[in-house]
């Protein structure tokens, strides 16, 4: 699976074409996004463009003030003009399942506060039925751990707790929680299991991005595919 | 409205009669629960029953060690035999406003696993329409602020955030978050305006409690008075 990363650097490279000069621009977490701080920090130095990044994880505000570019907050920005984000599956109605990186919540307001959202990632992540080999990533208050778990396993979930990267306790947000990534097997329904976790008190938001993208730009084995809504 | 005071702690200690020898108990919080808590700590000194409490805040928590009640956790404890707890509106059908105290969303999950869930208050916090001089709370993810803010004044909201009791920062609650005190006016459709604000990301929990409650205990200027449930 080599192909994988110049795969995702070819689909991020493709993303940060959209962005134009005085753009506002959300920026998602993960390895693909990483790339595109990457492109967008070639493309302020060598083309002079102004942006400025509303970042959604610690972590890439990090990355990004390491490139130099400089970072804004919602509160000076509450309408972006294009949001680039990873996933880690795709279906063909660009509904998505994100957050195995832990920032769903904050990638979620990010995705809803843009003009346009645009996914990026390798071809690995397309699925025709989301959940399919993949658990859904559920941000939750500690407090209500063991009740969200029993309230999952209810509905025909397998939860486990995300862990950090040391492997000993468990992974903490950057809202200060924790992450339940639940295998529900094939997600025949995505809307209406997303209404039933989220009507859960401790639920603070799933990582299943509905009606969201706007388009996906996937890097293949040898070149990159766009999907658009609705086609 | 002296009475009030008087009129809490009836209601307070006719909801303690429910308490039974061997029962795990939920308390929210609040002054009507202050009352509760005592009055289970006298049935405890003076009765020996034995109860174990799951407490909805950290204000409560203290309270129950300072009256010598045992405290156990959500961990332990899934299944609670009853919850008591205050609210600061009650409609006809038990439909409640709560969390102007900040604990709502922990009490949301303290009520969801109780057996059974009796609101207690003074006969002034009954309504006929919830919302009408009433705000009610929300509890917000710090960095969703601005856009959850956004959000509400485009469904007819006022949002006002929480101050600290010093006056001069946001009100931080248990689970590290803000809250929003939102005037919607008269609520028409209470489930419906709920299911709108759960599904804004970083929106924690509304403090609509909803077919919840089993049944209230009100303390009026001379006596009490009892709903319940369908009726």
């Amino acid at each position: 699976m080599v192909w994988r990363e110049s795969a995702k650097e070819r689909a991020a490279v493709e993303a940060v074409k959209l962005v134009k000069d005085g753009f506002v621009l959300g920026i998602g977490a993960g390895s693909t996004v990483a790339y595109a701080l990457r492109e967008i920090a070639r493309r302020i130095r060598e083309e002079h463009i102004n942006v400025l990044v509303i970042s959604a994880s610690s972590q890439t505000s990090q990355l990004a003030r390491q490139y130099g570019i400089p970072l804004t907050s919602l509160e000076e920005h509450l309408h972006l003009d294009l949001d680039i984000d990873g996933a880690d599956q795709i279906d063909k109605e660009l509904n998505l399942i994100k957050g195995m990186g832990g920032a769903l919540t904050r990638e979620k307001i990010v995705a809803s506060v843009s003009k346009t959202f645009v996914v990026v990632g390798d071809e690995s992540k397309l699925t025709n039925t989301l959940g399919k080999n993949q658990p859904l990533p559920i941000e939750v208050l500690p407090f209500s751990l063991p009740f969200v778990m029993s309230e999952i396993k209810k509905i025909g979930g397998q939860p486990v707790l995300k862990k950090s990267s040391s492997g000993d306790s468990p992974f903490i947000t950057d809202n200060g929680n924790y992450v339940l990534n639940a295998d529900f097997g094939v997600i025949k329904n995505p809307w209406q299991l997303n209404r039933k976790l989220k009507s859960l008190p401790g639920v603070v938001e799933t990582g299943l991005f509905l009606g969201m993208a706007d388009m996906a730009i996937v890097g293949t084995e040898r070149g990159i595919k766009i999907l658009r809504k609705n086609q």
